[in-house]
């Protein structure tokens, strides 16, 4: 076990872990940085270096862990390892780790948990994980909206949950009726009514908000977890805003991920075939697009064999189209994303890239018109390279604006699918103007 | 003035705002709405509706706001709403404000302060804007490290600044010495010494921490708050999970819009010429690698002539090495964010994305060589092609994984350049190996 290790026993540990960063790591309880540096190892690596820590730092460590590295650790452990886990577990942990267990394990967890988990737990699976309701913390203060200070007070003195600011009232059959700040109930008189101390219009999240927004506005509400409440106003628990910063974290890592294809919880050492099975379904489509370009370009095989010049350059009109695209869809999906993108100011939106697009297509097809036309020394293939290049990047500014827009209408990701599409066609259309025009003009 | 706007005068709002939810926005002071919807007005909407807005709020939503439309806002205020606005501010709120504003108005907003905000603004200016001493907070509780739980209670009955859930103890010069959970001190005898009730090795910031990193710190370490401090362990004012999670997030924004060469403050309405601007330079970075891909293609005229098919299919070999670099790219890129990519492991993932690429290079070789080799009917073509995508995507599995281990070694932002590095390789292997290949067994 780290815990105790001693310096003759290190040896037993892999070679990239330093065991006593490790054994601080785990004593201070930074499950979140011993996740991260399970991680961050060799597969191999990474099993002996868990089997090394205590049984005790499991449920905190796992909760921590992306999606795909926990699987593969949990699909390691014994039933017994397993049963242990689940002893400790409340119904928030099960909800994070429910992506990683197969039903038999959830339905095993749940029968060693108690009644009131085991109903929280059922309560979470009714939304969807990309629901607040979903994510519901039970760890809160609250009381009867007829309580004094003295009830608060009292309540206080017992270990505070984190992320307590505030505690919530409630009316008799569990309706969400306000919230006091612990700093107001400190320094009011006994006697006082807590709903006189309470704030005004307290802002309540519902169960069945989408769960990124919801994690926003705790973050922006000043507060250290909001009231999660279902249509009737019923208060079914809270956000806090350490659930809330996973939640935004995990929405942006996504985002990222997602611009190559990727999943969120891709294992940074997944076994080769998971890896390569994982990257296929991007890579097909690509070659599907890729494809579709090149038949274009076969459509102007004469021409292409009349002046050779069109295939070098080529690709530059293609990839100026595909810069000029992307830069426009990835200002448009963190529009749409912030909730900044909609239908009043889209045609304001699509009409000022379209703008942009006009005033980066001059110039750029000046400066490639001129020195294409230099290299080849020809006035022509200058004078085609110029148009191609203009209206690919108009067509980009404009496809990077809509596609986004239409994606989302069509409830597809932007963030995944926009670039796939945008590359087409900024490809086609790339390929086409600059091989027509050379068509007409050249040949 | 929209606090008091009556339905006669809706008209004057620009036609994109609902007027009643803006108020009720105002009225519940939710300044980071309001700045979201100012930021998605066009500009001359934009300008309508903030000069409909009460002064006593100006303060609040510039804060909030992305640096590039809080610009474009305050050029356009008067001297005497500037005046104004620079009497409620405190050192935090010009610190953040500071981007946006020319040097002239910092001395005048400084000569409106007291000597303490001041004193605080220039504590924080010693720090970059990547390091956590720069985001300084100074709203917290402290107390004497010999001071009892009834000067903690005095101390907790005045109002509470937000995200408070500890009190931090100082010695007599000033260190770090404690904190204590308020959920502790509430339930103690009044006599007791704070020091007593003391949370054991409480994590602390550095000033010259990371402030990416230290902000995730706060997140995971489930306070509201830590204490920041010098390196003499004074403590000089604390990190709190507010302002983390506004950093977090615009790290992360950072990250995706660097993925087309943008920056995290463009605004989604800037003006055309200065939209085209800061697309500029990427644009012409982009140029140069597609004409530096071009010229390797210039290489091989000869046989493009001579097999116009190769110029046909070019474009396929470049785009899968793309895709599948960019893939790994992506992977390693987060890696080293995380602080998962590190000396140790660093040849253990090159390894594996090799492994990954040699996988997927082999299955899409085969891939699109028959696919190729069925389209023009040439058993050698389809081996070309074959043998040039193996090389490829082998390629683009190493480069991906090293550019971005490399950029970080050079002190460059692997997520800024890293794509275009990769492209320029991926590109130029591409065309060389297959027009090269052509060039050898197809002439």
């Amino acid at each position: 076990m780290i815990d105790d290790i001693t310096l003759e026993e290190e040896r037993t540990l892999s070679s990239a872990v330093d065991p006593i960063a490790l054994t601080r790591l785990l004593g201070q309880q930074e499950y979140a940085d011993v996740a991260s540096l399970l991680e961050s190892l060799p597969l191999e690596d990474r099993s002996i270096t868990w089997s090394e820590i205590s049984q005790e730092h499991h449920l905190g460590i796992l909760v921590e862990m992306r999606a795909d590295p926990r699987e593969a650790l949990i699909d390691e452990m014994s039933l017994i390892e397993l049963d242990a886990l689940f002893k400790g577990m409340d119904a928030e942990d099960l909800v994070e780790l429910s992506d990683s267990l197969p039903n038999r394990l959830i339905d095993r967890a749940l029968s060693a948990m108690d009644d009131i988990q085991r109903h929280y737990y059922e309560g979470a699976q009714q939304y969807e994980d990309s629901l607040a309701g979903h994510w519901l913390g039970h760890h809160f203060l609250s009381l009867p909206q007829n309580a004094k200070v003295r009830d608060a007070l009292r309540l206080l003195r017992r270990e505070l949950p984190e992320y307590v600011d505030t505690l919530f009232l409630t009316s008799r059959t569990g309706g969400f009726r306000g919230a006091v700040k612990i700093g107001s109930v400190i320094g009011a008189p006994d006697h006082l009514l807590l709903a006189e101390i309470a704030e005004e219009d307290f802002t309540t999240i519902n169960a069945n908000d989408d769960a990124t927004e919801a994690s926003l506005k705790v973050q922006n509400s000043g507060y250290s977890a909001l009231p999660v409440v279902n249509d009737n106003s019923t208060l079914l628990g809270r956000l806090d805003i350490g659930t809330a910063s996973e939640l935004v974290n995990d929405y942006y890592e996504g985002r990222l991920m997602a611009t190559a294809g990727l999943d969120e919880d891709e294992d940074l050492f997944s076994p080769v075939k998971t890896a390569a099975k994982n990257r296929a379904l991007w890579l097909g489509i690509n070659l599907l697009t890729a494809f579709a370009a090149a038949w274009f370009i076969g459509l102007f095989e004469a021409t292409l064999q009349q002046v050779v010049a069109l295939a070098v350059l080529m690709p530059v009109v293609a990839s100026m189209g595909g810069i000029a695209g992307s830069q426009t869809l990835t200002l448009v999906i963190r529009g749409l994303a912030l909730g900044q993108v909609n239908e009043v100011n889209r045609w304001a939106l699509v009409k000022k890239e379209l703008q942009v697009g006009a005033f980066n297509g001059v110039i750029w097809a000046v400066v490639v018109g001129y020195i294409a036309g230099a290299w080849f020394d020809s006035f022509m293939i200058g004078f085609v390279i110029s148009l191609a290049i203009l209206v690919n990047i108009v067509t980009a500014a404009l496809s990077g604006a809509l596609i986004p827009i239409a994606l989302k209408k069509l409830k597809l990701d932007p963030a995944l699918s926009g670039s796939v599409v945008l590359t087409t066609v900024t490809d086609i259309v790339g390929f086409v103007a600059f091989l027509g025009l050379g068509a007409l003009l050249l040949t």
